[in-house]
């Protein structure tokens, strides 16, 4: 089966047969290449709408009771979601959404900035914020200097609430690797939104079954 | 005395007899229309170096015992923590700071964005997350739309790390009266800066008195 997770900037791909994934350019790329079946999420306007146009191009949204969720929250978010039972799942991608899963019932969520947003914001409000994040630092200490107190205030503030919740915390997302240095005891699962749409796309085509 | 501190859009005069303040843009302001003494803290590179050149406009820096601040902190940070030995100070502007002071020692402290770089930094992530922050979000509570997901993680986050130290806030800048609304148990204090240069220039004198 192939999947795809199609963002601002690229195409995500992911074949469920290889477990392999690779990316293209929203920019360049022309879903008419393709002419397998698709399974796709999109949060792109303008790809979602053109994808409409292309019967092998199947949008899974249809598929996802959408009761528990509000109508702003993005589609990504919803099927990460779907993968998990209980859980925080943190996806560090150009903002960080932290949503929160409790026995099956989604709890809520919220969203922070990205490092890159972030750091960008510091360095707008002056250049003497302009650093690099320190993803080594240690947390349990008041900093003493700038480079450390801009990450303190970035990273120890999203720590606090994230830990909060006494649940498993799963990384996703770009940058999933570096956050894993703040929350160390936490799995990264980088294929989580793949996971998320294999589980709708089988749980509706068994209730589809069931309905013949 | 008349106090000044000046950042990097305005001068903000104070005069301890009359205790009024009021502001002169950094941009327009000639430092010479004053002649008489006043004593000031200075952040803006430019203004810094050209107040040098007149007798009556007095850096206080040099009357601080900077020993237990490190090199890189705001003067302005150091001029509010001279103001009091026990809390936590919340100076929120275009950035906050947050600086953190037990029995008269600088425990440390860290820099968060400032409301408005926050939600430009949110903006510039996605239009999806150009919203306003409410203030009024109930932070008890998992969000469960668009503008609360931002609003709780931007907010959430700081209080808890705030709340954390257990020891009375004080709110200080510009935005101290919107932040009222999320840390309830603080107090504002508005000239919390012209306190402690006050306290800075009475102790530097009486140090003078003693010497001599």
């Amino acid at each position: 089966m192939l999947l795809c997770d199609i963002g601002n900037t690229s195409y995500h791909f992911f074949d469920t047969d290889t477990k392999q994934d690779y990316k293209e350019n929203t920019k360049d790329f022309n879903p008419t290449e393709i002419n397998k079946t698709i399974y796709y999420i999109c949060v792109h306007p303008k790809i979602k709408k053109l994808l409409k146009e292309f019967s092998n191009w199947i949008d899974i949204t249809t598929m996802i009771n959408l009761e528990q969720y509000y109508d702003t929250i993005g589609i990504d978010r919803i099927v990460a979601l779907e993968a998990i039972y209980n859980g925080v799942i943190v996806d560090a991608g150009s903002a960080i959404t932290v949503d929160i899963k409790k026995d099956g019932i989604f709890q809520g969520g919220f969203i922070y900035a990205g490092s890159r947003a972030m750091a960008q914001a510091y360095k707008n409000i002056s250049s003497a914020l302009d650093y690099e994040f320190n993803f080594d630092i240690d947390l349990t200490k008041l900093p003493k200097n700038s480079q450390d107190a801009i990450s303190y205030g970035y990273l120890k503030t999203l720590y606090n609430e994230v830990i909060s919740y006494n649940e498993e915390i799963i990384l996703t997302g770009g940058d999933a690797q570096k956050f894993l240095k703040i929350f160390s005891s936490a799995k990264i699962d980088k294929f989580l939104i793949f996971k998320g749409m294999q589980k709708i796309i089988l749980e509706d085509e068994e209730g589809t079954i069931d309905e013949v």
